[in-house]
């Protein structure tokens, strides 16, 4: 391992991660160490593919910044298996450099259970933690709202729930320097009998924190931006983030099927395909710039898998936002202070 | 109660259900049985007000056929409580006349939970039928998709989903022609380990069943039409079809939000919200005339509370396919055969 102790912050990129990798993972890393001279890249992943990726684009890079990894985790692998077994991976070993402190942040847009088992395993969990969380941005009317858990974990208990809020609450704050972020727990209704199992139980546990508890919210309020932070078990928020995502897809099949009417509605649509592109920007998750595990002893970064150089950049962007900030000391202090 | 046999299929209406009773209710009802000689409507609720708007419409009724029922169960109502209290609002007394068989069907666009409540208690589950459910249906790209259960329970156990499937297999078979409807577990990720406790344990009763199962769905499948029938906990599919519908509302703000920035954007805006408005028609929920609850001796077809005039005549008609199908034996005789 070459990566030497720096006064900037340190950012190991997973070269491999992501459907465009490693060309979209170089190519963004590059331009936010380009953008900000606080932030050192170190690449992980197979070095001939990077190099590559480089030399093609004319980019000068310190070698020493480039770590071999032989390994990559695919995105259909089993994440529990491949961290077990692909110790060799891009994955694993930028993960380690985190770890053995050869490195400040891990940002990847590949298999994100294998980032979240990974980062989980060899970072360890905060005290207090017992499940760490991975939360996601949602577009809306009136400002931030993000919603904690979006498959980190399934089958939740109340108190995680509970921590998710806590966790995320800092993030929000710090990161969107929003004083007191409101909280809401996603359910069936709004009344305090309405839900689950879970989240009946997870009620009186927000309503007597410190949290700033707007109460339930239902399906309808995510994109309304009823909370800035809205709390679900794993396999809702994972659920719910898959459906948003494919909601774009359906409009452009729907808007292909009006167009091919006739010849008039084909000219409409072609007229203001550019119109709706543009005006529905701010659904891009290229904007958000991956989201974090919360809970973990270091920081890491998750994208989509099908990130784009803008997103890989800021990811990185982000990472450092929260290296800056000293995120996972404050998350601890919080938790500390929760009792939990 | 003036209502007598009749060789027509006699349809109750729920005159005080939806955000715009009783007019909507009424008018549509009307139109449903105008068009439609083998229906017979039944308008329940407040006499008074269903006889002012006919009048106002010039409609000539026989006002045998409208019973009278002096309260209303509101939207905020809990359902268990108003339909326990509320033994002479429109809902319990409409759902009686089908229990004493001067009705065959109930439609309302009230409170779903106190029709689901009400239908179950006062009509009684069918033979094997632990959990009625409703479901909803789902615009795509490649044909039918409905999504069972939307809400009528949640903290299901694995074999309430099996008989969800088993139900809502009969109903699109029938309803939709289609002779072997496919069926997906919705979960978060394809292969047969993902999901949580319920959903894995669901899986391998549903891969040894008669259904003609497609596997595990993930939240991206559902609006590209992965199947015909995606069965989850009410839970999830409460939130699910929630967030579905406040889609158009996100779309409307962010096309509002563009056309302020300059003049241009907003001629450009202007000119796309007719086309938007027709490329976007199948989303409409008044085409799918209601969602059915499904499991329960009798028919009940549940609307949204925002019903059109013409999605209550398109939820009367649904109500008379299933009437006219002989639905609810059907659905006894594949639970039968399951051995539920």
């Amino acid at each position: 391992m070459a990566v030497n102790k720096s006064s900037k912050c340190r950012i190991v990129i997973d070269a491999m991660g992501g459907d465009y990798a490693p060309q979209n993972a170089v190519l963004g890393a590059v331009q936010a160490e380009k953008n900000n001279p606080d932030i050192e890249i170190v690449l992980v992943g197979k070095s001939e593919q990077i190099q590559k990726i480089l030399d093609q684009n004319k980019i000068t890079f310190d070698s020493k910044r480039i770590i071999n990894a032989d390994e990559t985790i695919e995105m259909g692998d089993s994440p529990a298996t491949a961290v077990k077994t692909k110790k060799d991976s891009s994955i694993v070993v930028g993960i380690n450099l985190v770890k053995e402190n050869k490195a400040d942040a891990f940002v990847s847009a590949g298999n994100t259970g294998a980032v979240v088992t990974a980062s989980t395993l060899i970072l360890g969990r905060l005290n207090g933690v017992e499940r760490p969380t991975i939360g996601t941005f949602m577009p809306n009317s009136t400002g931030v709202t993000t919603l904690f858990d979006v498959g980190a974990f399934v089958d939740t208990k109340p108190q995680h729930l509970l921590g998710y809020a806590v966790m995320s609450t800092i993030f929000v704050k710090e990161i969107y320097n929003i004083s007191n972020p409101s909280v809401g727990l996603l359910t069936t209704g709004e009344e305090e009998e309405k839900g689950n199992k879970v989240t009946k139980e997870a009620y009186p546990l927000f309503k007597n924190s410190n949290l700033n508890f707007v109460g339930n919210v239902e399906g309808r309020d995510i994109l309304q931006g009823k909370a800035n932070i809205i709390i679900c078990d794993g396999f809702i928020g994972n659920i719910v983030l898959k459906f948003g995502e494919s909601v774009p897809k359906l409009l452009k099949y729907l808007l292909k099927d009006y167009s091919k009417k006739n010849i008039f509605n084909l000219i409409k649509v072609g007229l203001l395909k550019g119109v709706l592109k543009e005006a529905l920007q701010p659904l891009n998750p290229d904007n958000y710039g991956g989201v974090p595990l919360l809970g973990v002893k270091g920081i890491t970064i998750i994208g989509h898998g099908s990130s784009s150089v803008v997103a890989i950049k800021n990811m990185v962007d982000r990472a450092y936002e929260m290296y800056n900030k000293n995120l996972t000391r404050k998350i601890e202090l919080a938790l500390e202070e929760y009792g939990k």
